[in-house]
């Protein structure tokens, strides 16, 4: 007799044979069999006891002394409250896993104590809550016909409530229809440059240092990409003028990664420039909610809209788990942008855009923001205290606003040589020439002092303490300084901090 | 006095001057004006009376007041349980508008009445309670780190869930690292052409008729894109023989649009060819999980793991609104599929593939195939039976499994103008033509007999049945056969029920 376990579970094929032996038996050998090739897979979930005797035929005693003769060869594992699963490990073995794969399992995590990595926001602090309660509201408020493909721009809704914000928040003025949601950030990009590319325009300036591979990313565009170099101003708009680009692509807000804002007669410049080679601006307005002292400077979008092509996300904002972003563009790129998306992905879940344009009109997106602009502010007073500390005064730049930080370091420091030695001691950050466009820094070696790249979004105000100290010790160790005897001592009770706490 | 309304609500200047008449009368101006000048943008969320007269240090009668004279005015709407928003069409017209936009606004919809576009799963099945709940649970269940940015290749957990789903439902043999989670089967096609471009590949084959687009995005992804004819049993591999491609694109569980699965010896025919040329089949697994009377099919992967990239989504099973999808592919690709994603998007959101993989897990997402498998095969039913009646029988093709038809036209009826006929009898529907390659539609015109593609995944069993009866009334209208009194009495009850039953 051979029955089907179909309903309640997976579709598995269990034969019972009832003349040939143990029915208990029978069934241990066919899940036995499954798990180990693998039909049935890692943490994959198994009938009741109940249940699956119901659909066998079988007593519940039966399955009961199957699923615990299972249990103790580890076949599979009982979670409290969660039933019974395949285990991540059948003693069995799997008949295909790669050693890879053990090895990730097993191996301990490696992430650094203190990580200044740039660009993540608060992990700790998403509003997770809140999130479960925009799509639970978006499922009861979309439209049974909103559950299918989408318009490739974008849910109208999502579109008039970022719109909202943007003009509200950055002084933007771009409306529903001048929008395009994409994925993110780098999707965004992505769309905005192919259509500027099938617009006739074949280079674009990038700024230098600046984000990494945009480069890479405007060549797969098809476009030529030419650094130009930033100063304390922002980027130089009379060497922009010399490359005969067509387009660039900015930070203007709070440069990544030198921290600058663009000074207001460069943003003027830059406007005209555009309008002189009938050119674009990408504004990519990445981390402008946070700023602390000073005026927030307004989105370039909003000073010259035919110009200018905004990309924003909610990475920085919220998360990048919850992976969403808009371009707002002049009307003319508008319909080659919404092309390059229905064509190359379709679009975004429906059901995220819904929610996030919930998040946001019901307020509860502005109050995350002014949570998390306290606890950034807070990091940052402990990271200008600790570097003040540690290296002297006027070593950091770039604090007025965003999750980010120029360290200055002493003349003839090697950037790198720090920053290796730090992540021996646990802490991780990258050197200013990590994101300098390779072919400029080839040309033209080490234009600027030495100098971090501090992010400091995701670490707490005690690891901030640490991480500096242990970064001090670092650049007293690789310049060969004559340590005194209260350096020694706190370098090494930077290292003593760090090997007695865990990660 | 100056009150920023920064707290509870949107960040926005109130300024309120005690000395200057009436206070209800100023915030009345500046909130008109906020919203005129689209600094408060429609369906935005204005704060409770009670508590934007804790703000202003007003009386809460004064914001009553306030509110109401707007919401007579049209500027603000109030919604039963979500408060006070700000309404879509403010009466002093915003600054900026386009016509397109409030034709939109104001147009009712022009939806058609049956629609039997192919490719709709049932919208109205989507369980979003249960996707509800796995977004919760996955709130829970990521780490702090999992909500940065992914691993570009996707969620560990969900390529697990995925690739042990694939080997239990689909017969398939990848494992979790052969795995990239992508955003739908659009993305996963256009990284998997970009990928094999990168290996030399140059040219794909591609079926007639075939899914629509799948030329224009292969050549987008740098491939020249060649025509292979299908007959009844699935895409001719002699033909393919021919093309010189080393890359097929095919859907060889159920044939879109013909509804053919590809015959066992075509299958292996088409595994050898592949072996013959060193080269790679794409398949399109995109509705195998609705079969009706005949074994499911198992993937072509399993037949041949190092041959096959196979595209999987959850668009056809959960819903396109939920924009999740993978590729499985031969280890040499997989560094490459990755990389696209990487570069062109960073990723899927992390929080919906841990809800995937969570209600994979939990057997909700085998339960909710098994209940809408069981509204499909009703459906079908429906179609089959009303087919035959209207048509007669064995005009209806490609049902064992999915969600469309193929329905036979008698000869010489022209698909178009039984499309078009339709189309004002409230039917939507395309033609076999719809779906054929252009250049081999030009060089070889209809090698088939007429025929309408029927999707009915989206379609009531009612709604089945009149879009049959008004197809039937259409072929009789175009073919200008003598209609005997039976069949024009059945055609004007098909245009009488169409005007009676609202849309």
């Amino acid at each position: 007799m051979t029955v089907e376990w179909a309903r309640g579970g997976p579709d598995l094929l269990v034969a019972l044979d009832r003349d040939a032996g143990p029915l208990g038996i029978q069934i241990q050998d066919q899940l036995r069999a499954a798990i180990r090739d693998r039909r049935l897979g890692a943490r994959e979930r198994l009938p009741s006891t109940r249940r699956l005797a119901e659909l066998l035929g079988v007593s519940r005693g039966t399955v009961v002394d199957v699923y615990q003769q299972l249990l103790a060869e580890g076949y599979i594992e009982a979670a409290a409250g969660s039933g019974t699963r395949v285990a991540a490990m059948p003693s069995g073995g799997p008949v295909r896993q790669a050693p890879g794969d053990l090895a990730a399992l097993s191996s301990p995590s490696r992430a650094a104590v203190v990580d200044f990595e740039y660009g993540i926001p608060d992990l700790g602090s998403v509003p997770l809550t809140d999130w479960t309660w925009a799509v639970s509201e978006a499922t009861r408020s979309l439209t049974t016909a909103e559950l299918g493909d989408e318009d490739p721009a974008g849910s109208r809704h999502l579109r008039e409530v970022v719109t909202a914000y943007h003009r509200r928040v950055r002084s933007g003025c771009a409306a529903a229809q001048d929008t395009v949601v994409v994925s993110g950030f780098r999707q965004g990009l992505a769309f905005a440059l192919a259509t500027l590319a099938q617009h006739g325009i074949q280079r674009i300036a990038l700024e230098d240092p600046g984000p990494r591979e945009h480069d890479v990313i405007a060549r797969r565009a098809g476009l030529d990409a030419v650094p130009v170099p930033v100063d304390d101003h922002g980027l130089d708009v009379g060497r922009l003028r010399e490359t005969g680009a067509r387009a660039v692509l900015l930070t203007p807000a709070h440069q990544c990664p030198t921290g600058v804002a663009l000074g207001p007669s460069r943003r003027r410049d830059l406007v005209a420039w555009a309008d002189e080679v009938d050119g674009v601006i990408i504004e990519d307005d990445y981390d402008a909610e946070f700023r602390y002292d000073r005026q927030p400077v307004g989105s370039l979008q909003g000073l010259n809209p035919a110009r200018v092509i905004a990309l924003g996300s909610v990475s920085k904002t919220l998360a990048p788990a919850i992976r969403l972003g808009w371009v707002l563009a002049p009307p003319r790129f508008v319909p080659g942008i919404v092309e390059e998306k229905r064509l190359s992905c379709r679009g975004a879940p429906g059901l995220d855009q819904e929610a996030l344009a919930l998040l946001m009109e019901s307020g509860r997106f502005d109050r995350h923001l002014r949570r998390v602009r306290e606890i950034y502010r807070a990091r940052r007073d402990v990271l200008a205290a600790e570097a003040e500390a540690a290296f002297g005064p006027g070593r950091l730049h770039g604090l007025a606003a965003g999750c980010h930080a120029l360290l200055r370091l002493p003349d003839g420091t090697s950037e790198r040589a720090v920053v290796a030695t730090a992540a021996t001691m646990g802490v991780r950050g990258n050197g200013l020439d990590h994101y300098r466009f390779a072919a400029a820094a080839e040309a033209e070696p080490a234009p600027r002092p030495p100098a971090l790249v501090l992010g400091f979004g995701n670490v707490s105000e005690h690891q901030i303490s640490r991480g500096i100290r242990a970064l001090a010790a670092a650049v007293r160790r690789q310049t060969h300084a004559p340590a005194g005897p209260t350096q020694r001592a706190e370098a090494q009770a930077a290292l003593k901090r760090r090997t007695t706490t865990p990660a």
